[in-house]
């Protein structure tokens, strides 16, 4: 041990190097179950130097995970095989914001909403927002290629990467895209980085677009009887021409879970809850919210309130997470999956969640992202320690998922396989879809040095 | 000659492969000016006849070039090593339309504006707009993720694919991504395929996403004393928190020669000329297209013409596109180069096209999709048959490009490198991003049977 962390110290000097126990008890986790501690870790400061690491490792066939803020769900920057945590949450400064441009350069350690607050402070917009905006850093976004609520209008992460540096397993260093808003020269390199889960290589810069910020947005509240009649709202807005800056849903099972934890004074009536933004340009948002809740009214909502301006809709979308708090409030420990269905079958979804939760007594709440059919549904179980339960849960996890697959769903919309889908990653997707990953794997990192242990093996 | 083609009719039967003088000529080319004639032509009638004509290819190295509607810009699909013409324009049929999962699953000889009038007429929307729309095939939108004025607000091809069918060099057939509006299962295989210019598969389906059609338009013609100004006022409208669905420029060239061919009265006044169009809701757009009024006549514009709704904003349409008409107007050959700049270069480019014209005689206009800095630069040469005319044109364009990659700009914004920017190629990517497109090649298509000759060599 001491062996690799002194060979890491003569390579970078001692400030880039740890071996504390605090540190490798840091660096062996994310915010799901898995844990594993490093051998080391390494905290670059410079794509030069993730080279070296890399270049270093490669040549030692020593395992490398690379790590951000390490606010994942799925476990995907746990070092499974321990060797190298490398670190780049170092490298945390944005380096341009040129709004002739429409661009951005970061480096992959700032944190997304930092960079959302600094570049709506001059009227632009980086539009993906996922929900730990405060705590995750742009480069694990690039990595999962994560979504957000507003997804539904302005596209996942991918859409806004318009260039990247990434180092290889071997040390090389690709520039990949540019700053245009439109390249179509050679093969998508950007995309293909984004979204890796570190398994390709490791992104020390990139370059993303911003657009305008739109001067107004409002939204609207939507309490219904049943969810079939929310997930009709959902199709009926879409079918309306109305392209929501976000749909949002929540079943009954959330709703419980609120009205206890909040009270039912603030929650919403009804068993589901709908959320609706929309942004632009102020008379017309204006205009819009007043024909949508019009709407949504004549589809037979029992409930409706609205917000108008960032202030107003800010405490709709803290109404809309703690939610989630109230989920955690039961005591139970919430599995919270990303799973995606079109979104013909929301309320199939649902009509699932709710004979899982007959058959195994396991609480199953859905909330989410109605409009792109991306609903977390969380199975709440009382402990993950005990064997049997365990069991049962990991069942329940196995029927959801296979019908998830069934539908031609996906088994995650936004958080990634990590570890925590590794199980299911074989259903998910076709022999020759597998086959094809492990060849564009050997082909960028043939000694698989690179976040080993996850879905790739 | 006979002997490739008897093995391919006793594979695929005889009403799948031709010899023809007409069809060897035909799927020679494309609308660029390179040319060389297959040996045989299969017209694939399924995915299934697609995986046997590559799987037969790659045992004997025959090279294949895959063809749609063979209407690209850039020799993308012309069979330089002659073996075989694998053309899927036969596979046409929309397999399907739900608009609940908002999806349409296509196959790729499906012609583009088929499929957005079929949309249409259910009040949905397939945004990408490429210029040959009514001509150009799905399957090559998606392998030169094709682009066009739409995509400032709407994104290109890629952001519309959720899901591809494609066959790879060795016949496996592959399925990737699929039906749901969002999915992080595993490497983007779909953006991989999209834009690979038929060199890493062969696309035989496509899953589509649609969104709702925004019920109304509007546009605004507005011309300029300067070019300058034009561009300034495409940075003050995105910097007023508008991001309209398209803004195109015109350089006074441009206009000169559409005031030549369609006579002064009907074309804009000034030396510069901008479109702007905007979408939504009817009322919105109905008083936020005053609002841009307001704005582009305080910013200097000399004439100002407004439509509302489909049928006055088509108008203003088929006058841009007989701006490109009237260039072909004038006797000169149009060498149309798709290059971007980042957005803050306009103006620079245009002085840099005015420059270069002065030095090599030849006259130079540009326009173009100035919301994203693609813009069509066309250098007018008498004729490419004089070999002195077509070295100093050749020298012209190796300024322009040269220019362009110095300024960070790209080389091709939807067009493709295809032959045509081949030269170019090694100038525009890293040594580095050069060696990962060889990888990447040789570890999905390693006997190189896939469209040889391109870009890769």
């Amino acid at each position: 041990m001491a062996a690799l962390a002194d060979q890491l110290t003569a390579l970078l000097g001692p400030s880039r190097v740890s071996v504390t126990e605090t540190d490798l008890a840091t660096h062996s986790t994310d915010k799901w179950f898995a844990s594993n501690p490093p051998e080391v870790v390494v905290h670059a400061e410079s794509a030069a130097e993730v080279s070296e690491v890399l270049r270093f490792a490669n040549a030692n066939r020593i395992p490398v995970t690379p790590q951000g803020s390490r606010v994942g769900y799925v476990g995907g920057c746990v070092p499974l095989q321990g060797g190298i945590a490398l670190s780049v949450a170092r490298m945390n400064k944005i380096k341009e914001i040129t709004l002739e441009d429409g661009v951005a350069v970061i480096e992959p350690g700032v944190i997304t909403g930092h960079l959302q607050n600094e570049v709506r402070k001059l009227g632009w917009f980086y539009p993906p927002d996922p929900a730990s905006l405060k705590e995750c850093s742009l480069g694990g976004n690039i990595a999962t290629n994560a979504g957000g609520p507003r997804c539904l209008k302005y596209g996942v992460t991918r859409h806004y990467v318009l260039g990247l540096e990434a180092v290889l397993a071997d040390g090389s260093i690709v520039k990949a895209g540019g700053r245009c808003h439109k390249n179509k020269t050679g093969f998508d390199l950007v995309g293909l980085m984004v979204g890796s889960e570190g398994m390709l290589g490791v992104v020390t810069e990139a370059t993303l677009r911003l657009i305008p910020h739109p001067p107004m947005r409002a939204m609207l509240s939507a309490g219904f009887k049943s969810f079939a009649e929310a997930a009709n709202a959902v199709q009926r807005i879409l079918g309306s021409g109305f392209l929501p800056s976000a749909l949002e849903i929540a079943d009954k099972f959330t709703l419980r879970a609120a009205r206890e934890y909040l009270g039912a004074s603030v929650t919403p009536e009804g068993d589901a809850h709908l959320l609706v933004e929309i942004d632009g340009q102020p008379e017309s948002v204006k205009g819009e919210i007043e024909q949508l809740a019009k709407l949504v009214t004549s589809l037979g909502s029992i409930c409706l309130n609205k917000a108008m301006g960032d202030e107003a809709c800010e405490a709709f979308w803290k109404l809309r997470r703690e939610f989630s708090y109230s989920l955690r409030n039961t005591g139970l420990i919430k599995l919270n999956e990303d799973i995606v269905v079109p979104r013909g079958r929301l309320v199939d979804l649902v009509d699932f969640a709710e004979k899982l939760q007959s058959e195994t007594g396991f609480p199953v709440a859905c909330f989410g992202h109605a409009g792109d059919g991306n609903i977390h549904v969380n199975i709440m179980v009382p402990t993950m320690d005990d064997p049997a339960i365990r069991e049962r849960a990991e069942a329940a996890l196995d029927r959801l998922f296979h019908q998830v697959i069934a539908w031609n769903g996906a088994i995650t919309g936004e958080h990634g396989i990590g570890v925590a889908k590794k199980r299911w990653w074989r259903d998910a997707v076709s022999p020759a879809a597998h086959e094809t990953h492990l060849r564009l794997k050997a082909a960028l990192d043939p000694n698989g040095i690179l976040n080993p242990g996850k879905f790739l093996g």
